[in-house]
């Protein structure tokens, strides 16, 4: 599908950054050949501003990284509370075992025009990225950097290049996974003056 | 000093990638050469598990990358709710601008038996690292990569390796930089079964 959910508005390049600053778990999509896959992975980080450029760490074990390393592509999607329980499964599935996997945890996906690796829906933040090729990287520690080409955002969370979680619904707050099933939710603002 | 904070206690190594997990701002500290300095970081991520590896991007103009350059080690201060305005302070002014920034911000630190970097008092987890030398990340991208020699937390936060801060002081709760002074505080405990 080429349309947008409700609510998923572009952001700005140059604020890109902002939607993984504050360290959420999220959920990277891949598409390839036919093919395409969704996985959770925690560990994951701005690495530049402009332009704007992603890290994430990917294990060989994966049908996410090929699919990657086969198109060039992939997006960071950043789930909310109420994807906690799909975030888990497609965490701890994997293709190959359960070929499934986004099927049988609700996971459902959309396009935006111009856009060639699916997005996931009910997510708050998205960010498609051209791989940027470090064989060095990717083969001695599973890190692969991405240059960020597009981003959205969910307008009712983030507004004008800012999450505003205390006036959204809590099924709308970035989730943070520490290891056993076990998440954090992001909680208060704490705005200060320096 | 050698004596270590009350509450202050080891993380085994295998546990020390959920100190950085759910993605919290970090302040690294460096020594060198009778210098030392501290500064914030939002972009640091766990690497891998065993042995522990960090990244952390840390921009050419700052004195703390000479310190990292020049000693070989470092170390990721996890700061809490109690030291946000500290957090912004030290991530605001730079080493060269403002030599006291330390003091002028309320910094104290500490130095562990046989650890040669100092640390950030009332933080609740540090990770000492021993930089994995890559010229090609630290020149191109401002990547760091470090090993994970030793780690400790705040146990009265940080239980059996599991983060609690549903039953700690709210100063206990990590901090999680956007943009502009504004930080998020982690949140509510969700724990799932998959």
């Amino acid at each position: 599908m080429t349309t947008l959910p409700a609510f998923c508005t572009p952001v700005p390049l140059d604020k890109a950054y902002r939607l993984l600053n504050h360290g959420p778990t999220v959920l990277v999509s891949s598409s390839h050949a036919g093919e395409h896959n969704v996985m959770a992975a925690a560990w994951s980080m701005p690495l530049d501003f402009s332009p704007p450029k992603v890290t994430v760490v990917i294990d060989k074990a994966t049908h996410t990284r090929a699919l990657m390393e086969g198109s060039g592509w992939f997006a960071l999607n950043v789930p909310a509370r109420g994807l906690a329980q799909a975030t888990l499964g497609v965490g701890s599935d994997s293709a190959a075992s359960a070929p499934d996997k986004l099927q049988r945890h609700g996971i459902q996906l959309f396009q935006p025009e111009g856009c060639d690796v699916p997005l996931v829906q009910d997510c708050v933040g998205w960010l498609l990225c051209k791989l940027v090729p470090e064989p060095h990287n990717q083969q001695t520690y599973d890190l692969f950097i991405g240059e960020v080409t597009q981003a959205w955002a969910d307008a009712r969370v983030f507004v004008n290049g800012h999450w505003e979680f205390d006036k959204a619904p809590d099924d709308l707050r970035t989730l943070h996974y520490v290891a056993g099933g076990q998440f954090f939710v992001i909680g208060d603002s704490l705005k200060l003056k320096a």
